[in-house]
């Protein structure tokens, strides 16, 4: 079967704006997940590591919200401008974006 | 952090009708998507065992496409009718079901 290092899933759901959860598409979700796969393509990992858009990951008050596995490391509160952090530390390096990371004491 | 024990993701990219390819959302995988959902819920496995949409997962001719984390297990060709099965045995009893695993000679 396909085998990736390490894969992301940024959710792209998309509320109601009235909702009081909120969500994370109206956050700039979608603009974070074409920032990781723009990052990923440039640096060659395709095959080896991939982003994904996700449904709803149910911690829509911390969006954007992002997955990684096999880890399951859950982080919240992202911008494209954490994008490149990211991939070098965790994605590439292994060590995860501690200052992102969703903790127990959040949900 | 959150903590599920098994996360299921089913592509749900959808293509021109006319790619050679296919796509996922073409061979019906929002039902599919639905159909996870569905069964979870009936079981009541919310906060432990998660299923979710996802965008392209590059498998386009094997279709409809999931993928199990955290062990990285691609399935392909899933239908309606195999749910009740990868819930069963794998996302419960932790038993994938071979008959639908892809493998790395059908890349």
């Amino acid at each position: 079967m396909p085998h990736l290092e390490r894969h992301l899933f940024v959710c792209t759901n998309r509320r109601d704006p009235e909702n009081p959860k909120g969500s994370c598409a109206a956050k700039g979700s979608e603009a974070v997940r074409d920032a990781f796969k723009r990052e990923l393509h440039e640096r060659g990992l395709k095959g080896r590591i991939r982003a994904n858009a996700a449904g709803c990951l149910d911690q829509c008050e911390r969006g954007v919200t992002c997955v990684v596995y096999p880890e399951q490391v859950w982080y919240g509160h992202v911008t494209v401008d954490d994008v490149v952090e990211i991939v070098e530390s965790h994605l590439v390096g292994g060590k995860p974006v501690e200052r992102l990371v969703l903790r127990d004491d959040e949900k």
